[in-house]
């Protein structure tokens, strides 16, 4: 079976976010009220498993080995079945 | 008054992602049945405006003018009130 997972890698709060601060400052300066711009990437991943718990533990996996850094992201993921 | 919006910039279809395949590329090589990744990116902004509406105006000019690169980006965004 294919599955669509979408996967949202962010900074844990604490951590300095130098582009959100960047992006931020050139908002400021092209004059727009901002507060603060914090960034996050997300993975759109299509990938194959034998069923949705089996898509879910693989992707836990991939974000702790690869898509995400322990010591400064936090991440979420949601999973469909992919049409 | 404060709002809060999450802005998700992200390639058109099309547009090459390098980021996306090469993280396609080291997933696979880590043994995962990916079959492909696309990246995109979260802008959260904390920002001031007098209406919703204003706050809308204002995000939808910060994307054009800097956030998203109207050639090969689209972007959606997403406004509440802060807290």
């Amino acid at each position: 079976m294919m599955y669509k997972a979408r996967v949202e890698v962010g900074l844990r709060s604490g951590h300095s976010d130098p582009e959100g601060e960047t992006t931020a400052r050139s908002l400021i300066e092209l004059g727009y009220c901002v507060k603060s711009v914090a960034v996050s990437k997300i993975y759109l991943i299509i990938l194959e498993a034998d069923s949705e718990e089996e898509a879910k533990t693989n992707l836990e996996d991939m974000c702790r080995r690869l898509l995400a850094n322990p010591t400064k992201d936090h991440y979420t993921f949601q999973v469909e079945t992919a049409k």
